[in-house]
């Protein structure tokens, strides 16, 4: 300790369920929301899913008191949804936008659309540098048969990525959000053991909230009971998550969540409980060393489990660049095969018979249009392989320096 | 010195022209690039435009003896073209994708497909820190009506931006690539200005080549002579830039181009040159200040006339939503008029003349393929929009603060 007192940091999370249109009583909770923000006094909010600029306006107007400073990130055709509104000075941001992202055809899931992504803010308080990430991966719609694993875990994997490669001259490492994973799953231990990040549940302690810390919950009026019921007591998939890096040292005082509706009213923030954390940030007098994960000799068989799965995503995506490929070709040679009938009656063969016009155009406009969607398509999966066998690639680059590190000791 | 010597190490960069079934000469060229690396022997080599990964394969086997380790960075539909061969082990590996890049719609001029990105490799050479960079921007396709100036600006200032970020732990940071913008192009100044980087060609005590340090030249005989009308000496659009950011220093002692044709033969390597650096490496006492450009007070200056051009790209892009939101919404009402008047055939309104089927089937495929096309494009325009707003707003922060610092002091 050099004179420096212990620095208290209350952080807030939350995925807000604010899409236009579409989610329930949404200007209701996002006047709720900035009231409890601006009564609470949080030192560092980190929304997601707040799609609509003008809710992120209002909430700037409305928390310009006491967050004085916020970033929106932009990208995507409707935005990225997550923002940071903050007490201390924001030095920096930067964006980064995950290569897959589910599919632009499968519109009712609407991922795609979101470009999901990766902010980071940049932040002295009290003199220790923080980078604070903010971000919300891939949506699971079906847990038994999950075709976009192999996108969260790319997402999971360039997140960590990410996290290592612009973290090198931070003190401390906080990352917030809605990663759309349970605990246990593979894409958590990977980001968790790639970047040594520790989870504010389990290092909390102090804990108030829902049972396990579960973050959607069948309590909340806003959340579908169906999708709940293989697990009564709720699910777990917003995180606060950390880690000092230089010669600091951080502890998790407290977490909370909300328990199925805001304090005080009777409706929720979201479909989503609200994390709360209180972190101690201390110095101590020589770096904390084995910061990153690597040291755990279990790491290179979770990537191998992530490569695994990466894999079969690959293997999926190759098959639909194939179909795709080959139906275009067909609708192609169906074209062809219409133009030449096309002249030949022009040059008067087969005049003996009228010639259907009407079936013919409509023939050759599905053909035209099926051409056109299987040649998109084709072109899209064809960047899906591109990028499944990136990371497939760089993660067998990982394994072997991971494998090869135990016999230099 | 501590007891350490000098670090000489000799940097090979080219773009390769290497597209498939479209390049003259490809595989010769290709096979000739991969014997002189081979021969010289340098200790990096940073090329672009390798699109087919069976061309990468090739050189790989070729150099696997004296460039044991290598990296070739996957993105977009074709492949990002970048890739790294090195005489030292590559310790790891990150991509970052531009967010802008052209148009899909603009077939012609393709860049879109390539997915333009930077890649960046980290290593350890005697016991230095490398952070090297590999990019390639978008081209320049008309000098007097640059439509992709913006895109082109977009992606300097998120090449400087992930540069700033990622290198954090670095000793020495190294980019080499095709930069599409001359020497004196604000997106160069910018770039140069944001991180401190320094243009190998202009810092060389020795310099050899084209006369300008010129990289596309008209001695070429691959090069388009009707675009280097303007600049008979050819252009300088081919760069290798450094900086030292710890207590290193880093000199550039020799730079050599290609003058036209590779050498010892009567074809060159490509239609642009290769650059090659021979750079000095010294450790030094005390960490070398003021590394970083932001000391410089012209840097607020090429801050805003990027962010000048950032926002005339907005107008158009936001121009071009409106247009093709327009056209999508009066193909959608064609649409609704035509069921409108099948429907009123169908109920016997208007039997009394024969309805024209084919005409009306063909206007209704027609309105169809417009209303899909209309609405792909408003959606692409809407995520331009977003980028080149969230890049114009991130410009403004950087603003405010180099405006904010000369009053601290």
């Amino acid at each position: 300790m050099e004179g420096e007192p212990t620095l208290r940091l209350r952080i807030f999370d939350l995925n807000c369920w604010a899409i236009r249109y579409l989610s329930r009583r949404r200007q209701e909770r996002v006047r709720l929301i900035g009231d409890t923000l601006r009564q609470e006094g949080f030192d560092l909010v980190l929304l997601q899913e707040v799609w609509s600029e003008q809710d992120y306006s209002d909430l700037k107007v409305k928390l310009a008191g006491c967050y004085p400073f916020s970033h929106y990130f932009r990208s995507g055709v409707i935005g990225s949804g997550l923002c940071v509104f903050s007490r201390f000075p924001i030095l920096d941001t930067l964006l980064y936008q995950y290569s897959l992202n589910g599919y632009p055809y499968m519109l009712q899931h609407g991922d795609w659309f979101c470009g999901k992504s990766v902010g980071l803010v940049i932040m002295k308080i009290s003199g220790i540098i923080f980078n604070i990430y903010v971000t919300h991966l891939h949506a699971e719609y079906c847990r038994d048969k999950d075709a976009y694993l192999p996108h969260r875990l790319v997402q999971a994997w360039e997140l960590a990525q990410f996290i290592r490669h612009t973290s090198k001259a931070a003190d401390v490492v906080l990352l917030g959000g809605d990663l759309n994973m349970h605990p246990e799953d593979v894409g958590i231990r990977l980001l968790r053991g790639w970047t040594g990040l520790r989870d504010a549940f389990a290092e909390a302690t102090h804990f108030e909230g829902c049972k396990n810390g579960c973050t959607l919950v069948p309590d909340n009026c806003f959340t579908d009971k169906s999708e709940l019921l293989p697990f009564p007591l709720g699910i777990r998939i917003d995180y606060i998550l950390y880690k000092a890096i230089s010669s600091f040292t951080v502890k998790c005082e407290e977490l909370k969540t909300t328990m199925g509706r805001a304090p005080g009213v009777d409706i929720p923030f979201s479909d989503h409980e609200a994390v709360m954390a209180t972190l101690h940030i201390q110095r101590q007098g020589q770096p904390a060393g084995a910061t990153l994960g690597t040291a755990d000799p279990a790491l290179a068989d979770v990537v191998t489990e992530a490569r695994t799965e990466v894999g079969v995503g690959l293997r999926a995506a190759r098959q639909q660049r194939y179909s795709s490929g080959r139906m275009a070709v067909l609708a192609l040679l169906l074209l062809l095969l219409q133009a030449a009938a096309a002249l030949a009656t022009l040059a008067g063969l087969g005049a003996e018979q009228p010639f259907p016009k009407l079936s013919f155009c409509l023939l050759a406009f599905l053909a035209l249009g099926v051409l056109v969607l299987a040649s998109g398509l084709h072109l899209f999966h064809t960047m899906e392989v591109k990028m499944l066998h990136g990371t497939e690639d760089q993660m067998w680059m990982v394994l072997r320096a991971l494998q090869e590190r135990p016999s230099e000791g």
